[in-house]
């Protein structure tokens, strides 16, 4: 299969250049009867969409998605449902020295290793426009598991800014969304955010760029989600997450921490508590053997700092003769504020490819689990 | 598709329990005229198993595999090539405690919640031994890699153990093998290596574990290998290493690090050298916009330490109630240094396929790439 | 996978509704540097277009495709190219009935009990304005393809409506394009066409409908192309053209005429023909063993009668109550003409995919093949 | 993917070639909880075995099988199910000749033409051998669909032999199974089955062969399965039947047949019945827009005269030399009886799959036709 879909039962093909006709995406096999219209997912872009605030890249898009199939009259119809956003804002003519020069640690070079050619305008396939796709995707794939699973949650912050560290939160219920949204950064902690968007603003002024961490965390999901043993659910989550532009680790519970504990301190030990099987710590980050057992799923993800910067860099050209570049064109100095929303979409994706999958295998328990109460899972 | 498959077209699938007939691999799109014989995959296969040193599970298995088709007098044919490792040793009573309880961070009760019963002896499915069948597959990928890419290279080592972090070694070309094998603790550095195998023998001791970090590379991979845009190479890479047990992170070249460096700092400035467009620096990890670029691909992956430990634990039952279990039967203190073989083993797989897959996509590129000399590509 | 994607390498995946925002493909896997322009694929767009003869639907639309993505200065990127149809001449109150009632041998029924909704207006996605994708696409493969195997043709055309059968044309070379193209029944024997129009005419005169024959054959395919034991070339055919609307047959070679031949007469025995190896005869249509012997590749393909008819039929309505239907509403009395370039299309795709296939697996073989003379294929 | 697998969720994938260690089938995604042991299987195999009669090949096996792994204690695991059959009447000296000469209408050449090379040896990969591992998969199949669907049959019977064609029996219910394996050419009318064996006696004193028909049903089966529009549930039945190998041709319902009808006569009105929707006459064959109707499904496949025949024919060898060949070994005069068991064996894998696929996408719908009564599906 090429490489432009993703998850198996609840599956997604994404298309688009960011300079072009447009960006979209195709969802088959979504269940019939999912209410579902363009104000389900306007929301969902709107917090990826630049422009938003001093801190991320100024190109204007109204990214104003249309559905041209797979509804009827408000509801999912369970054929595919296919969703664009018309591209409007697109200025080729500030990427012009895209066309000759491979910018440092972009993709211009490997495309045009891999196919002979490329669109160099705003990077083409690799720019993270193509992102606009998959959480739309995820904004369908949230409503339909939903009704079946109502007290599921998927919840991104950003944890880290270059050397600047939130306090780690409880995770033991989800990040509360009014904290995340509640500032230009997605640092549900307002002190860390602070600082953050200070270290942002001056690395935009120093015409130089940051990265960070989003971590994440899943939320009421039951025990028994995820395959051995290659489609495991971290592995799944690491897949969808490095298939984001700009991420260079994925790490899931205890993570590369785990290495400095041994068996006896890193060990969840079983617990019963109300009724239900727990653990009593969770550095296996919710999933064991590869499937949930029931606990909050949580991973982070390491963005590197934004390739794009204004200052002047060396490079060489399709012609291999070498040369000096400096970003024009609108980029943002740090991609992680719109970075959540988008790994919030991944894991929505993994999520409800591995309860449909579920489904189809192990009827009665996915069937009993779901006409469960939430607190019963 | 269920989960027991990986790759699109060098595509293999893997089955067994770690008490039962045995484990084996199915292994399907080889190109066909690979020179193949049992000879060429045993190495492979006893460098992962178990019983070679002190410092590693003392279970004895001879792990010797069959071919059972898809070869004629001595080639691959292009069928599916079916190999399996009879189970010799099992000793299931041994293991007789965990048909009722769930051991801590193994996949018991997982495996119980997602289908309701589970082959409780040795851990069934989730055992390490199914990835015998994952390195017998990789050593059939290398073949057949190597005879349309001679100078491909793949190379893991043990780079942390527990606190004991080996010094970094030059990754400009290939770590040497002969410094990998040369200890038990397959640490290329040998000073490194004798403080984790003392570490190790420390844990066993106090019947606790310890886990680590597996540094890995591809040295001589051509610059195009890997898909836009869920199928990014260094995303299937993180899915391999995920996939396999105990895993809890994945980090590509600069990795987590890239956090704590600015877009001036981390970029990788493009230069021309011996007529090849390389990179000044290796930040990328020879991936840029999910395709390999030519450099080195640089990865890691964290182990957590092993779940199973001879100390008391909490711990809940099948039937809700709580107990206390302490592990008896075999099994490793550490399973980084058999986790190399593995790890390499899924590279193997990935490159392979991916290969496969430019030679379909873009054959012109992909078969001028074939016919050129190493240095060349 | 979900059932709206096509293709292995080559892959499709089609999306809309006869009445909504419009209809569309996505083309993953596409090589990168093909010339195509929306000037490519629309005359294979007019070609099933309605409207066209008396003999067809009266429904008016433009089917005028727009390329979204994918093509970069007229050539393909190798990226996902997005195409689509706008939708213009809905008229879905021509369709009420349909809401309530099941139309006989439709989809109505079976879209309900599969979804437990549908969009009834046209068809919604049974409806054969599905097919606008699958020509697009296939006009795209068609190009794709012919980049490396320049001489291969697929020519399919009515070879039956009704009663009424042509004589067998010389199958050894494609049947002219311009004797297909030249009447409105696309016979390419000028008498049977007559008599066919006539009889077409006369079931639309009687508010009836008419079944038929398309033959197919794909000229100038090298040998090798195919996979065993499952996606047979023609095992990929049959599905590809048993999915299309209307079809309940599909026979290649000899097909259900073998039964009546013994080994003796059946068997195509091989002779050398100009340095190659041939078949005297081509009973088996140019597969063998599921791979393509280099010999024309001949099927049929059976379609029913169109079923909506404008006489009255009892049906039962989705409050289960007994009723009878007469269509309103503009339709085929025939579907045979416009099957022809739908029948061909579906064959590109296999070829397509089929050969990306063999470039994977065997690129030295396939590498040669592209670069023989076609008569030396 | 390669070719040697089958299905989307209920996913089989075969391998071996006629002499060799064996051939087998793993089964990825299998419901937990099935009971299975050999016992279930073997009767299956013993269906298709070869040398059970004067009709048929003489070649001894005793096609004994084994599970290697996926079960526990009698019942399915969910994880990957390993069964194989070894090799034991090897005789590969009997078939030297076919190593420098191409069987005419064999899969000799087209091998060599794809790979370059085969196990010549009874045919290899291509041996009729190989549909063990899918009758063995389909008797795992079976067994799975009825925990669900208790009333589900599949029944298959030869139809027509060379000329021989028997009276059309009553489809409203399933053939009788006792009817079926009264005699040795499967076919459930008495007197026609003599004749028919006499024919295949006759061909095989003549050093011939004949073809025939298969024709077979699937009773019980819910309306709703089946995806629009490429996995079309007749679309994947006519995939499995022409991977069978000898296969040439297939029709669902009225199949060729509909071309001689007119919509009038050939339409199946619906009516109540019972409190269900059914249709006054079955020439949709059980489906309706690829979707079961709930209906029986009915089909036919057609198998060509066996390509083996003990008389001389002209044909060429790997040299490119023109020979004349008259077939040694052990042959099947007419595989039609023998076909009867391999083909309901892919009804199965169809209807498993299709199954699998509705739980998942429409769980609420196939959970409540899960729980009703046969009769009320």
């Amino acid at each position: 299969m090429p490489g432009n879909s993703f998850g198996t039962l609840f599956r997604i093909s994404t298309w688009g250049e960011s300079h072009g006709g447009g960006v979209g995406v195709v969802i088959d096999g979504c269940p019939p009867g999912v209410p579902l219209s363009e104000a389900d997912i306007q929301p969902e872009l709107d917090r990826r969409r630049p422009g938003q605030s001093r801190i991320v890249t100024q190109r204007k898009e109204g990214d104003v998605c249309e559905i041209l199939s797979g509804t009827f009259r408000g509801v999912t119809l369970g054929t595919p449902i296919s969703i664009w956003v018309r591209n409007t804002d697109a200025r080729p003519e500030a990427y012009s020295e895209m066309e000759s020069l491979y910018r440092p640690s972009h993709a211009d070079f490997t495309y045009d290793a891999k196919y002979g050619l490329r669109n160099w305008q705003g990077g083409g396939r690799s720019s993270a426009r193509e992102t606009i796709g998959r959480v739309a995707a995820a904004a369908v794939a949230q409503r339909a598991l939903r009704v079946s699973l109502p007290g599921v949650e998927v919840r991104g912050w950003v944890s880290q800014i270059h050397e600047i560290v939130m306090p780690e939160p409880d995770l033991s219920q989800p990040v509360a969304l009014e904290l995340v949204e509640a500032n230009a950064v997605r640092c549900p902690d307002v002190a860390t955010a602070e600082r953050m968007i200070r270290a942002i603003e001056e690395a935009r002024r120093q015409g130089d760029s940051l990265g960070g961490i989003v971590q994440c965390g899943i939320w009421g999901a039951p025990a028994g989600l995820g395959e051995p043993v290659f489609d495991r659910f971290e592995a799944d989550l690491a897949k969808a997450m490095l298939s984001l532009p700009a991420t260079k680790g994925f790490e899931v519970g205890s993570g590369f921490g785990a290495v400095k504990l041994t068996g006896r301190t890193h060990n969840d030990e079983f617990l019963m508590k109300e009724g239900r099987v727990r653990t009593a710590t969770n550095r296996s980050g919710g999933v064991q053997g590869g499937i949930t057992n029931g606990e909050p799923v949580i991973f982070r993800v390491a963005f590197k700092p934004t390739a794009t910067i204004a200052s002047e860099q060396r490079t060489v050209g399709r012609d291999n003769n070498e040369a000096v570049l400096a970003a024009r064109g609108r980029h943002d100095p740090c991609v992680l504020p719109r970075a959540v929303p988008i790994v919030e979409a991944m894991a929505w994706l993994v999520l409800m490819d591995h309860w449909m999958r579920w489904l189809a295998q192990c009827p009665e328990r996915a069937w009993a689990v779901r006409n469960a109460a939430p607190a019963q899972r």
